[in-house]
Protein backbone atom coordinates (compact mmCIF):
# COMPACT_ATOMS: atom_id res chain seq x y z
CA UNK A 1 0.00 0.00 0.00
CA UNK A 2 1.39 3.29 -0.89
CA UNK A 3 0.96 5.72 1.52
CA UNK A 4 0.19 9.84 1.45
CA UNK A 5 2.36 11.28 4.19
CA UNK A 6 3.97 10.24 7.07
CA UNK A 7 0.37 10.76 9.50
CA UNK A 8 -0.76 7.75 7.73
CA UNK A 9 1.84 5.39 9.27
CA UNK A 10 0.40 6.75 12.18
CA UNK A 11 -2.88 6.05 11.58
CA UNK A 12 -3.89 2.96 13.75
CA UNK A 13 -6.20 1.50 11.49
CA UNK A 14 -3.76 1.67 8.73
CA UNK A 15 -1.37 0.05 10.70
CA UNK A 16 -3.94 -2.70 11.56
CA UNK A 17 -4.67 -3.65 8.33
CA UNK A 18 -1.39 -4.19 7.83
CA UNK A 19 -0.80 -6.49 10.36
CA UNK A 20 -3.91 -8.81 9.96
CA UNK A 21 -5.89 -6.95 6.61
CA UNK A 22 -4.47 -9.54 4.39
CA UNK A 23 -6.70 -12.32 3.31
CA UNK A 24 -4.62 -15.61 4.27
CA UNK A 25 -3.41 -14.06 7.40
CA UNK A 26 -7.01 -13.19 8.63
CA UNK A 27 -8.16 -17.41 7.81
CA UNK A 28 -5.37 -18.18 9.51
CA UNK A 29 -6.81 -16.77 12.62
CA UNK A 30 -10.02 -17.33 12.19
CA UNK A 31 -9.28 -21.56 12.63
CA UNK A 32 -6.83 -20.34 15.39
CA UNK A 33 -9.79 -18.86 17.22
CA UNK A 34 -11.77 -22.06 16.04
CA UNK A 35 -9.10 -24.39 17.63
CA UNK A 36 -6.33 -25.48 15.11
CA UNK A 37 -3.12 -25.08 16.95
CA UNK A 38 -0.66 -27.72 14.91
CA UNK A 39 1.00 -27.01 11.54
CA UNK A 40 -1.50 -30.44 10.49
CA UNK A 41 -4.68 -28.91 12.14
CA UNK A 42 -4.31 -25.69 9.76
CA UNK A 43 -2.96 -27.07 6.36
CA UNK A 44 -6.24 -29.57 6.70
CA UNK A 45 -8.63 -27.07 7.08
CA UNK A 46 -7.56 -24.39 4.73
CA UNK A 47 -6.34 -26.98 2.56
CA UNK A 48 -3.16 -24.46 1.67
CA UNK A 49 0.12 -25.08 -0.09
CA UNK A 50 2.87 -26.19 2.81
CA UNK A 51 5.41 -23.61 1.88
CA UNK A 52 2.81 -20.35 2.00
CA UNK A 53 1.49 -21.98 5.29
CA UNK A 54 4.95 -22.15 6.58
CA UNK A 55 5.26 -18.34 5.88
CA UNK A 56 1.60 -16.91 7.05
CA UNK A 57 2.28 -18.62 10.25
CA UNK A 58 5.89 -17.20 10.83
CA UNK A 59 4.41 -13.52 10.05
CA UNK A 60 1.76 -14.27 12.63
CA UNK A 61 4.24 -14.97 14.55
CA UNK A 62 7.04 -11.87 14.00
CA UNK A 63 3.95 -9.99 14.77
CA UNK A 64 3.28 -11.54 17.58
CA UNK A 65 0.09 -12.24 16.68
CA UNK A 66 0.44 -16.19 17.33
CA UNK A 67 3.38 -18.08 19.72
CA UNK A 68 5.03 -21.15 18.13
CA UNK A 69 5.58 -23.71 20.98
CA UNK A 70 7.60 -27.07 20.16
CA UNK A 71 6.24 -29.85 22.81
CA UNK A 72 8.22 -32.37 21.13
CA UNK A 73 11.57 -32.68 19.44
CA UNK A 74 12.01 -35.36 17.56
CA UNK A 75 10.44 -35.32 15.16
CA UNK A 76 9.98 -31.20 15.93
CA UNK A 77 6.28 -30.78 16.30
CA UNK A 78 4.75 -27.31 17.57
CA UNK A 79 1.61 -25.59 18.27
CA UNK A 80 0.31 -22.42 17.81
CA UNK A 81 -0.98 -20.51 20.23
CA UNK A 82 -2.98 -17.52 19.70
CA UNK A 83 -1.20 -14.33 21.86
CA UNK A 84 -3.00 -12.31 23.93
CA UNK A 85 -2.46 -9.42 21.20
CA UNK A 86 -4.76 -11.98 18.97
CA UNK A 87 -7.42 -12.75 21.34
CA UNK A 88 -7.67 -8.87 22.14
CA UNK A 89 -8.58 -8.77 18.04
CA UNK A 90 -11.90 -11.35 18.50
CA UNK A 91 -14.20 -8.53 19.35
CA UNK A 92 -13.32 -6.33 16.75
CA UNK A 93 -13.27 -9.18 14.24
CA UNK A 94 -16.88 -10.32 15.05
CA UNK A 95 -17.67 -6.35 14.95
CA UNK A 96 -16.96 -6.67 11.60
CA UNK A 97 -18.44 -9.88 10.51
CA UNK A 98 -21.54 -8.20 12.26
CA UNK A 99 -21.33 -5.58 9.61
CA UNK A 100 -20.52 -7.94 6.95
CA UNK A 101 -23.70 -10.21 7.87
CA UNK A 102 -26.14 -7.17 7.62
CA UNK A 103 -24.73 -5.61 4.40
CA UNK A 104 -23.05 -8.57 2.48
CA UNK A 105 -25.24 -11.53 3.31
CA UNK A 106 -28.44 -10.84 1.89
CA UNK A 107 -30.06 -14.56 2.44
CA UNK A 108 -28.81 -14.55 6.52
CA UNK A 109 -25.90 -15.60 8.55
CA UNK A 110 -24.47 -19.13 8.44
CA UNK A 111 -22.91 -18.73 12.06
CA UNK A 112 -24.20 -16.55 14.79
CA UNK A 113 -22.29 -15.77 17.55
CA UNK A 114 -23.83 -16.50 21.51
CA UNK A 115 -22.51 -16.14 24.22
CA UNK A 116 -20.53 -19.10 25.36
CA UNK A 117 -22.25 -19.62 28.49
CA UNK A 118 -26.25 -19.36 28.11
CA UNK A 119 -26.02 -19.95 24.39
CA UNK A 120 -28.18 -16.75 23.62
CA UNK A 121 -27.35 -14.80 20.48
CA UNK A 122 -25.70 -11.84 20.67
CA UNK A 123 -26.20 -8.36 19.61
CA UNK A 124 -23.30 -7.01 18.92
CA UNK A 125 -22.03 -3.63 19.26
CA UNK A 126 -19.39 -1.19 19.60
CA UNK A 127 -20.02 1.27 22.51
CA UNK A 128 -18.86 3.79 24.63
CA UNK A 129 -17.98 1.85 27.78
CA UNK A 130 -18.71 4.93 29.99
CA UNK A 131 -22.18 5.98 28.45
CA UNK A 132 -22.64 2.83 27.20
CA UNK A 133 -24.10 4.12 24.07
CA UNK A 134 -23.59 2.72 20.73
CA UNK A 135 -20.77 4.69 18.51
CA UNK A 136 -22.55 5.72 15.69
CA UNK A 137 -21.53 8.20 12.45
CA UNK A 138 -22.16 11.65 13.68
CA UNK A 139 -21.65 11.36 17.70
CA UNK A 140 -17.80 10.56 17.32
CA UNK A 141 -15.25 13.21 17.12
CA UNK A 142 -11.74 13.05 17.49
CA UNK A 143 -9.25 15.15 19.50
CA UNK A 144 -5.86 15.52 19.99
CA UNK A 145 -3.73 12.74 21.65
CA UNK A 146 -0.78 13.14 24.31
CA UNK A 147 1.77 12.21 20.65
CA UNK A 148 -0.07 14.58 18.97
CA UNK A 149 2.72 17.47 17.33
CA UNK A 150 2.02 20.93 17.94
CA UNK A 151 0.75 22.11 14.25
CA UNK A 152 -1.88 19.63 14.79
CA UNK A 153 -3.41 20.42 18.41
CA UNK A 154 -3.36 23.85 16.41
CA UNK A 155 -5.35 22.47 14.27
CA UNK A 156 -7.42 20.33 16.16
CA UNK A 157 -8.29 22.86 18.54
CA UNK A 158 -12.21 21.92 18.11
CA UNK A 159 -13.12 18.30 17.67
CA UNK A 160 -13.44 16.91 14.51
CA UNK A 161 -16.86 15.08 14.00
CA UNK A 162 -17.08 11.84 11.97
CA UNK A 163 -19.15 11.68 9.31
CA UNK A 164 -21.36 14.20 9.84
CA UNK A 165 -24.65 14.54 7.84
CA UNK A 166 -23.63 16.61 4.90
CA UNK A 167 -25.52 19.54 4.23
CA UNK A 168 -27.59 19.30 0.46
CA UNK A 169 -26.16 21.91 -1.32
CA UNK B 1 -6.99 -14.04 -2.16
CA UNK B 2 -7.51 -17.28 -3.24
CA UNK B 3 -9.89 -19.09 -1.45
CA UNK B 4 -9.88 -22.45 0.16
CA UNK B 5 -13.52 -23.97 0.25
CA UNK B 6 -17.08 -22.29 -0.51
CA UNK B 7 -17.58 -21.51 3.35
CA UNK B 8 -15.19 -18.96 2.70
CA UNK B 9 -16.82 -17.32 0.27
CA UNK B 10 -19.70 -16.93 3.19
CA UNK B 11 -17.72 -15.70 5.53
CA UNK B 12 -18.87 -11.53 6.77
CA UNK B 13 -15.13 -11.06 7.81
CA UNK B 14 -13.42 -12.15 4.98
CA UNK B 15 -16.34 -10.45 2.61
CA UNK B 16 -16.16 -7.15 4.64
CA UNK B 17 -12.38 -7.10 4.57
CA UNK B 18 -12.48 -7.60 0.64
CA UNK B 19 -14.34 -4.44 0.49
CA UNK B 20 -12.94 -2.38 3.09
CA UNK B 21 -9.62 -3.82 4.04
CA UNK B 22 -7.49 -2.22 0.69
CA UNK B 23 -5.32 0.11 2.07
CA UNK B 24 -6.34 2.98 -0.62
CA UNK B 25 -10.11 2.51 0.13
CA UNK B 26 -9.85 2.24 3.73
CA UNK B 27 -7.87 6.00 3.64
CA UNK B 28 -10.70 7.50 1.25
CA UNK B 29 -13.24 6.03 4.02
CA UNK B 30 -11.52 7.79 6.98
CA UNK B 31 -10.83 11.58 4.78
CA UNK B 32 -14.82 10.81 3.99
CA UNK B 33 -15.61 10.79 7.89
CA UNK B 34 -13.29 13.52 8.14
CA UNK B 35 -15.48 15.61 6.06
CA UNK B 36 -13.77 15.63 2.25
CA UNK B 37 -16.80 15.67 -0.02
CA UNK B 38 -15.33 16.33 -3.65
CA UNK B 39 -12.61 15.03 -6.06
CA UNK B 40 -10.78 18.07 -5.29
CA UNK B 41 -11.14 17.34 -1.12
CA UNK B 42 -9.53 13.69 -1.92
CA UNK B 43 -6.89 14.59 -4.20
CA UNK B 44 -5.29 17.60 -1.48
CA UNK B 45 -5.83 15.57 1.32
CA UNK B 46 -4.30 11.95 0.19
CA UNK B 47 -1.99 13.78 -2.43
CA UNK B 48 -3.30 10.46 -4.52
CA UNK B 49 -2.82 10.59 -8.66
CA UNK B 50 -6.38 11.76 -10.56
CA UNK B 51 -6.73 8.06 -12.07
CA UNK B 52 -6.10 5.96 -9.10
CA UNK B 53 -8.71 8.08 -6.89
CA UNK B 54 -10.88 8.24 -9.72
CA UNK B 55 -10.35 4.29 -9.71
CA UNK B 56 -11.05 4.01 -5.86
CA UNK B 57 -13.99 6.61 -5.74
CA UNK B 58 -15.80 4.46 -8.58
CA UNK B 59 -14.95 0.96 -7.09
CA UNK B 60 -16.92 2.39 -3.44
CA UNK B 61 -19.57 3.71 -5.42
CA UNK B 62 -19.86 0.39 -6.94
CA UNK B 63 -19.80 -1.52 -3.72
CA UNK B 64 -22.44 1.13 -2.51
CA UNK B 65 -20.48 2.70 0.31
CA UNK B 66 -19.92 6.48 -1.74
CA UNK B 67 -23.20 7.85 -3.45
CA UNK B 68 -22.12 10.32 -6.37
CA UNK B 69 -24.00 13.28 -6.20
CA UNK B 70 -23.64 15.60 -9.08
CA UNK B 71 -24.26 19.22 -8.31
CA UNK B 72 -23.46 21.31 -11.06
CA UNK B 73 -23.23 20.27 -15.00
CA UNK B 74 -21.77 22.79 -16.70
CA UNK B 75 -18.51 22.00 -15.49
CA UNK B 76 -19.71 18.42 -13.98
CA UNK B 77 -18.68 18.84 -10.49
CA UNK B 78 -20.44 16.08 -8.02
CA UNK B 79 -20.03 15.19 -4.18
CA UNK B 80 -19.22 12.38 -2.45
CA UNK B 81 -21.51 11.00 0.38
CA UNK B 82 -21.20 8.15 2.72
CA UNK B 83 -23.83 6.16 2.73
CA UNK B 84 -25.51 4.26 5.44
CA UNK B 85 -23.75 1.62 4.54
CA UNK B 86 -20.49 3.18 5.13
CA UNK B 87 -21.60 5.00 8.06
CA UNK B 88 -22.35 1.78 9.45
CA UNK B 89 -19.04 0.77 9.39
CA UNK B 90 -17.38 3.66 11.81
CA UNK B 91 -17.84 1.97 14.66
CA UNK B 92 -15.76 -1.03 13.69
CA UNK B 93 -12.67 0.80 12.53
CA UNK B 94 -12.58 2.88 15.69
CA UNK B 95 -12.80 -0.43 17.58
CA UNK B 96 -10.16 -1.51 14.73
CA UNK B 97 -8.34 1.71 15.85
CA UNK B 98 -8.38 0.77 19.71
CA UNK B 99 -6.36 -2.63 18.93
CA UNK B 100 -4.25 -0.59 16.61
CA UNK B 101 -3.71 1.87 19.39
CA UNK B 102 -3.01 -0.63 21.81
CA UNK B 103 -1.24 -2.69 20.10
CA UNK B 104 1.02 -1.19 17.61
CA UNK B 105 1.64 2.35 18.89
CA UNK B 106 3.80 2.45 21.75
CA UNK B 107 3.91 6.06 21.74
CA UNK B 108 0.52 6.60 22.34
CA UNK B 109 -2.26 7.99 20.04
CA UNK B 110 -1.91 10.95 17.81
CA UNK B 111 -6.02 11.53 18.12
CA UNK B 112 -8.35 10.23 20.52
CA UNK B 113 -12.12 9.62 19.69
CA UNK B 114 -14.48 12.08 22.02
CA UNK B 115 -17.85 11.94 22.73
CA UNK B 116 -19.05 14.71 20.01
CA UNK B 117 -21.50 16.05 22.24
CA UNK B 118 -19.77 15.89 25.85
CA UNK B 119 -16.03 16.26 24.41
CA UNK B 120 -15.06 13.60 26.79
CA UNK B 121 -12.48 10.75 25.89
CA UNK B 122 -14.64 7.46 25.15
CA UNK B 123 -13.92 4.14 25.68
CA UNK B 124 -14.99 2.15 22.86
CA UNK B 125 -15.31 -1.61 23.68
CA UNK B 126 -17.43 -4.25 21.38
CA UNK B 127 -20.07 -5.34 24.22
CA UNK B 128 -23.43 -7.61 23.77
CA UNK B 129 -26.39 -5.42 24.44
CA UNK B 130 -28.07 -7.64 25.34
CA UNK B 131 -25.99 -7.91 28.66
CA UNK B 132 -23.78 -5.24 28.43
CA UNK B 133 -20.80 -7.22 28.91
CA UNK B 134 -17.64 -6.72 26.57
CA UNK B 135 -16.67 -9.93 24.02
CA UNK B 136 -13.85 -11.02 24.82
CA UNK B 137 -12.25 -14.70 23.81
CA UNK B 138 -13.54 -17.63 25.48
CA UNK B 139 -16.68 -16.26 25.95
CA UNK B 140 -18.06 -16.13 22.53
CA UNK B 141 -19.29 -19.08 20.59
CA UNK B 142 -20.48 -19.57 17.04
CA UNK B 143 -23.99 -21.43 16.10
CA UNK B 144 -25.40 -22.53 12.94
CA UNK B 145 -27.71 -19.41 11.24
CA UNK B 146 -30.73 -19.72 9.64
CA UNK B 147 -28.63 -19.92 6.14
CA UNK B 148 -26.10 -22.66 7.54
CA UNK B 149 -26.87 -26.24 5.71
CA UNK B 150 -28.02 -29.67 6.99
CA UNK B 151 -24.42 -30.82 7.30
CA UNK B 152 -23.35 -27.28 9.06
CA UNK B 153 -26.51 -27.80 11.49
CA UNK B 154 -25.02 -31.63 12.20
CA UNK B 155 -21.53 -30.39 13.11
CA UNK B 156 -22.33 -27.50 14.86
CA UNK B 157 -24.78 -29.33 17.15
CA UNK B 158 -22.62 -27.87 19.85
CA UNK B 159 -21.85 -24.74 20.03
CA UNK B 160 -18.17 -24.17 18.78
CA UNK B 161 -16.40 -21.79 21.23
CA UNK B 162 -14.06 -18.98 19.71
CA UNK B 163 -10.53 -18.55 21.64
CA UNK B 164 -10.76 -21.30 24.11
CA UNK B 165 -7.39 -21.14 26.11
CA UNK B 166 -5.49 -23.90 25.49
CA UNK B 167 -4.19 -26.16 27.64
CA UNK B 168 -0.61 -26.99 27.78
CA UNK B 169 0.64 -30.27 26.71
Amino acid sequence: MQRASFADMECPIALALEEVGEGWTLLVLREAFKGARTFADFQQRLGVAPNTLAQRLRRLCDHGLLQRRRYQSNPPRANYDLTEKARDLLPVLLALGAWGTRWLLPAGPLLVPVDAETGRAMDLAVVDRRTSRPVRAGSVALKAGPAASRRLKTALRSPLVLGTKEKKR
